[in-house]
């Protein structure tokens, strides 16, 4: 199920705020409604907090690890979104963080959800 | 022939806005001047009001059938789009909703109509 | 439902002999099981015999007004097939016909139907 | 030649704003220097004025008719492009119209032009 | 864990020889050295003997449910595709069969596996 | 009108057997039927003949201007391409010679024809 | 050598501002420092004054000869795009201009060059 | 290992400010964790300062062996996005100035990190 | 530099010849002659002996270190081929195996060679 | 002018057959007609004969040398292919050797011309 002590944090290299963004191409959960599996990606774009500030960035292999463990969880888009959106900004308390994920298509439907922290600049907000 | 009975919607999970998009690729209904099938893709846009406001998610399966009932109707591309606005607003009563149809080929000409409702961001204005 | 009897030929404008392929993109019939829409498009390639022979060609629209025709029934992809390849036989009496169908993603499987009559080219015996 | 007679309008059907694009991916004219023809597409966008302002939509096929009056007609990319904005903002009294050729390459330069009508949203003036 | 019980077939409905292909874009199993997903896609292509000889095709919503049953094992590719192609073969004995399975990179390395049943015709035979 | 008399051509430079292929992207004339016109694009292969046999190879403009003198012809898909061929081998009298013909979609339905003369090598006789 | 008096200009047809656009993708002139060529494409973008203030557009021809004049000269990227600029902005003076140039790779490394005159609006500031 | 004393810089040749945008598609360097390669590809943007006060550009050749000498470096992408950004910005003293990376997938995720230097403009704060 | 004692096998897990493919996105070596770092992929294919006859697979985790013992090696494309084929052949001893190395352009010029061991299906023989 | 005096050859590294494929994406000549360019690029494949009987290989830089040497030659597309070919023939003696050029549209029509030496495998024998 999903464990968010798997996420795993280091401090941020400089003072100057930079941009990070980590797309996974191999997302997948369960449909809690038939059982069946979702497959999806999942992208994550942040700012880290200043050097100075005690801002954080995630470390890739334990996010690796902590979107594995959605993989048998039965769990609709919407809440898979939000989810993640929380426990990331938990772990980094970042100066904005955006999590975006595609889904692909059930029934002809492709579907993407958008769930943003803080005040995500303007050249984000399309999905 | 259209039938918004067919629509179901569910308690948003959050009181933070965030974005949903379902792309159908699959959908079809008749030209009421010829007779001849038209084939398009219908994308919906939108942001559920929070949960305190009593805000709402359309369901996907239901969606699905709603876009279905247009399968043996002849209307209008301008027609499809704006109705199924109209419904879908009717239904989730949104902060902002957008439907952009995009249609195949006839006659070597290719059209895309997009009805807005409620103040839709800026980046969402191209279709 | 599927109306053979909407088929149309002319002859065939030359006694030598060369190939003509028609690619339908928007083939639509109904899932038999689920009653859910299938959408697919379907590849049809023939040799007429000569025009001494008696050689035919299947007339464009025709062709248009017998696909439209399988809109709402249901029957299976290899049905659907098999039959196309039956009635375009039947209505040409060719050198060598191909049916080749195509069909979107049902579950997360896409598939492709072939069926042949006469000595198809070994160069055309890929789907 | 030219022949703004054959488009004809309809009342649009809804009060509300919405945006209306038809792509023709088979424009050709002539090239009154050289003599050879010109081939390329056109782009027409706009938004109709409101239902209880008599606000007017363009007829697809009587659209497709006055594009295949210029087949055979000597005409600058310039000026095809500023008299199709002409003729359909005197047809149609928009809120705003947009016309965006693009011509296929002569010489090895491929051109764009664009004319507007009206105030068309900033998102829509690039090319 | 695999289960070949999951697998249904049904008489194919003619005695002409026809080519069926099924592509699951969503396979996924479980690497049994690092205990990471693996991802991938299974192409299963065929021929089922003619219905006068038994022949039979696979249901497809019960193929869904066999690939699905691989989501947890751990496995290597190799032996993904060999199992898959003998309990294909087990229960449809078809003239000849094909599994190609394709996985997305790890470690920087894309791979294919490829395995046969029977006369494969040389075209299919790339993978 | 097609006119064969503004075809040209030149002798072949060289002995040895080599390949000509020419693509022309801009093709039109006009259906017989509709009067609506028509638009594709025209592969022309051959193998001159060896110099010392006389053999010829078609000049690129004159091509281009018999190719235009289609523009308003009323001629059918099949019709176009067997008299291009005819034409061609008139010319040039080659060692072998291939035309086919691939046209944009006409109610949902792409086309392409392909006319032979003489021994064409296997590995061209897929459209 | 690179010679501006081969560029023409033609009066613009209207009072209208409207938006031109020329890309050339058969660029090429030479690196001074080590006499290879290069090889790129040059954007062209601007919006002539209005008819009653003499505006000027470009004539297509006498610019592919312009482009031309540089096949055999020494010159670096930066160099051939402000030069680019400054002549096509003396022949037009125009409301505003822009020229961006992309370059093929040397030593894995591709290159972009825009230059503007006048206030090009903010849409087109992206290369 | 890292030398900015390979950067050389030249003269920019205007007054006038135009942007300057350098691709390389082959960088590599090596995690500082697991001691495997890493690979991606590296842009370079920014505005020089006018020649009259001094600008500068980069010598493209020089800016290649650079980007070489982190070929057997354990540096994470971040302080690889961040060095090249604080490198270039000493050497050049722009207008503004910005860094971003793609790297290649590990793990199944792909990252982007964009450092910036200066008032780089809204339209390119895009990764 | 190039260590084949860094590559593993593994027996095969069927007596049944089936088809292996890996491609390696990430190769990089270094030029002899100039010392610039040279990029492409290596596609490895093979069929292994049957289980009985002691047939043997590549591990995937020491094949991408042996591609990675190449990273600093001075070594030209031909012998990269031919040095992988022999090293792999070595190990395997395969039914027949195929490496087909693609390099990114240099100097405006990129490079395929391919290398075969034993009797390579012919539908393998383009690479 | 066409220089076959700067191709340089250095001995093949192995007794075994191997294929060699190099794809110059940037060559540029005059039309001897109108005294434009003309741009394409040139793929060159061939098996040097074995080591012990002396086989050759073309040496890549020198290769690009001598197709700048082209640069400002009026010479017909049919010419240049059948030039290099002889060109390169003389300086490898190679088992076979096969030379295809591409040419960009000159008037709506791309050319590609293909010429062989000794007995180039059938499934090299597509353009």
């Amino acid at each position: 199920m999903p464990d968010s002590t798997l996420l795993e944090a280091f401090p941020t290299p400089t003072d100057t705020p930079f941009v990070i963004e980590h797309i996974a191409d191999e997302f997948t959960s369960v449909c809690p409604k038939t059982g069946h599996p979702d497959f999806g990606d999942v992208v994550l774009r942040y700012v880290p907090r200043s050097a100075r500030d005690g801002g954080q960035c995630v470390e890739l292999k334990a996010l690796k690890l902590y979107y594995q463990s959605f993989r048998n969880e039965g769990i609709f888009y919407e809440a898979v979104t939000n989810q993640i959106r929380d426990d990331l900004v938990n772990l980094l308390n970042p100066a904005w963080l955006q999590i975006i994920t595609h889904w692909r298509g059930r029934g002809g439907i492709r579907s993407t959800i958008r769930a943003d922290f803080g005040d995500v600049p303007s050249e984000w907000r399309t999905a």
